[in-house]
């Protein structure tokens, strides 16, 4: 099969119209630009000859005709907050131009998806999740957004595109996801495809300490119990312990901050925090969240002040399938000889959660400056379509 | 003249209802009950014969007859967005106490006031400052609240109420405010009445670092440019470089925070925060000013981090009258003999604006724990007794 890159970049960029904002996108799970990009791209599998399918859950496949069991590629279109334009939807269109040229060529059969709020609005791979069954769409339904509004209550704006039923994963041999590195490895190598074994864990908790509300005119600072001076001594002590734990893969960051009630002339009385940390072994994960629980502990002895820990999500660290990422050297190598490399994904992918359900790898193409979540996401539209080449590759060896 | 504290206490628990929010009140300027609580005083004023006057910037003054300049006592009915009960109040109601025993004991002639926009909802000592002409009302005008509502649009909703003219500052001899201390000295000391000679001068900055968003999962620690962690950096070296600098009743204060996009997955690209600095001596505020630059720079130089810092407000120290001050030194001497003591004022008050024009000083009553510009704020009732007593005794001497 060839690819025909005109015609791929130009539903790349179609799609980018949808909560376009700056040069990002705005485009979060359900909202009305989210919805419409779904609708768009149902129109575009119907195209070329694959059945759209809404599920509860939101997530749209593109089913080819017949009931063997076939390979599924794509990723999900919706978006962060203020994402990027090529965040998920890189891999979605990739998976659409490799469908639709094999098509052309007369096969292999491949089935196209869109998972469905990928980037946790909801919670982290809700639709993917939800779809596998390692989260019930009743578990699912009671997550909220930070508005406090519940996944029950979004996907009913979508409730009439949806089928009642979800598609059994049986359908399919298994999943190639494309995505964005959205970091600077392939970049700063100068190489063009990264074939992912495995998957960062992830593992996010609240914390919130609790100080004395009081006027910062007249409290002395020897009798303050500054809740957001707590949270300064916390993240000092935070990235002395973690430092010495840290290979280079793993991360930590402070991304939520929130004082109350967050005005000038008043000592903080409660500032709370996200802490999320990530890496590729479960038992590194596990002695970063001691170290984690024992700083703030230290602070709130050392400062008299409150605290409240509270766990708000655990994702395991998930390898690979190995046939299927042997394949994707092998594709790598055609495509794009000596330049690719093994690689694990630092962050979180739908490819994570199908891994349970069925064989499933991933294809990384580069990103500039590394940058991502971001409106300045971008990346050499050269290098699109060598994923997209690579993507071929494979669907023609396990297709 | 005779205070009665029963009538005394029970008008300053009326005026604790208007906005009452758990032990506190909600009753930031020009809000509904903040309005509201001017109308009712406007009403007690006119049940002890003084005549009450709304200025344009809603500062309430109640008039005894006659042309003769008469002393001024009083504070501010407004609060903060989540204030105590006492803070203003008590000086309002005390103020209105000690004139309704003066009419009674057939002089001496009294005005009181109760000032628009202490707390600094629009600009610190809004009220006040357009009263003397510190601030002209054309500037009030310009200022704006967290919201972005302008004085000048928050005014028009006590436009039915206000004269067109402010009050010329020649009608007054002078000004006393009684004021709960919110600070823990007299507590910690057992003392009753605090005699304010002068009142620190503060400043204010914002100052806002500059980073890059990005994927808290695949940005890599060393090549991140997290703009929290700016913040946290330039917090350590803040304390580092204030605290040699410091005297007993020097404070600076972080009470304002918000980070960019402020989600758990996102390396924070923008971090903004408030920087308050008090003391009473002006150069020793202008030194802390540089160390605060300083510690700014040094953090955007190491981190190469952007760097924006905004002048958000000078405020000067303020000696209070000698004559008054002396004056309140007797009457405190009366009423609570051995049991009082000079202080500053670490906290701003609308005394330090009128000073600019008249002679004028403040009594300060114990703070339980020292807590204020908080629900939990305090007084025993029996040292809100001593204060009226003590503002009764100075006014006698110079009215």
């Amino acid at each position: 099969m060839r690819i025909n890159s005109e015609r791929y970049l130009a539903d790349l960029t179609e799609l980018r119209g949808f909560g376009a904002v700056s040069t990002g996108v705005v485009r979060p799970a359900f909202s009305e630009p989210d919805v419409a990009a779904r609708e768009w791209l149902a129109g575009k599998f119907a195209d070329i000859g694959l059945t759209p399918h809404f599920d509860p859950a939101g997530n749209l496949f593109g089913l080819p005709d017949g009931d063997a069991p076939c390979l599924m590629i794509g990723s999900h279109t919706d978006s962060q907050p203020e994402g990027g334009w090529l965040d998920g939807a890189f891999g979605v269109i990739a998976a659409l131009e490799v469908a639709r040229a094999a098509a052309e060529a007369g096969g292999p059969r491949l089935a196209v998806v869109s998972f469905q709020d990928e980037e946790g609005r909801f919670g982290p791979l809700a639709g993917s999740s939800a779809w596998t069954g390692a989260r019930s769409l009743a578990d699912s339904d009671r997550l909220t957004d930070a508005s406090g509004l519940t996944f029950g209550e979004a996907r009913r704006s979508m409730a009439h595109l949806c089928s009642g039923e979800f598609l059994p994963v049986s359908r399919f041999t298994g999943f190639v996801e494309p995505h964005i590195e959205q970091g600077p490895y392939l970049e700063e190598s100068g190489e063009k495809v990264g074939v992912v074994d495995r998957i960062v864990g992830a593992r996010l908790r609240k914390i919130r300490f609790i100080g004395q509300q009081n006027h910062a005119g007249t409290t002395p600072m020897r009798t303050r119990r500054d809740a957001f001076q707590g949270v300064v001594a916390f993240a000092e002590r935070l990235n002395a312990a973690l430092t010495p734990l840290a290979q280079p893969a793993t991360v930590w960051t402070i991304g939520r901050v929130e004082v109350k009630p967050n005005a000038p002339s008043i000592v903080p009385g409660v500032a709370e925090i996200s802490v999320q940390w990530r890496d590729v072994e479960a038992e590194r994960l596990d002695a970063m969240g001691e170290a984690i629980n024992a700083a703030a502990q230290g602070v709130s002895e050392e400062r008299g002040l409150g605290l409240e820990i509270e766990e708000r999500g655990v994702i395991a660290p998930r390898a690979m399938d190995a046939r299927v990422v042997e394949a994707l050297e092998r594709a790598a190598q055609k495509v794009a000889p000596g330049a690719w490399r093994r690689m694990p994904s630092g962050a979180m992918h739908d490819a994570g959660a199908v891994a349970a359900a069925l064989p499933a790898a991933m294809i990384f193409a580069p990103s500039i400056g590394g940058i991502s979540h971001d409106f300045a996401e971008d990346s050499k539209l050269e290098d699109l379509v060598i994923g997209a080449e690579t993507l071929a590759a494979v669907a023609e060896e396990l297709g």
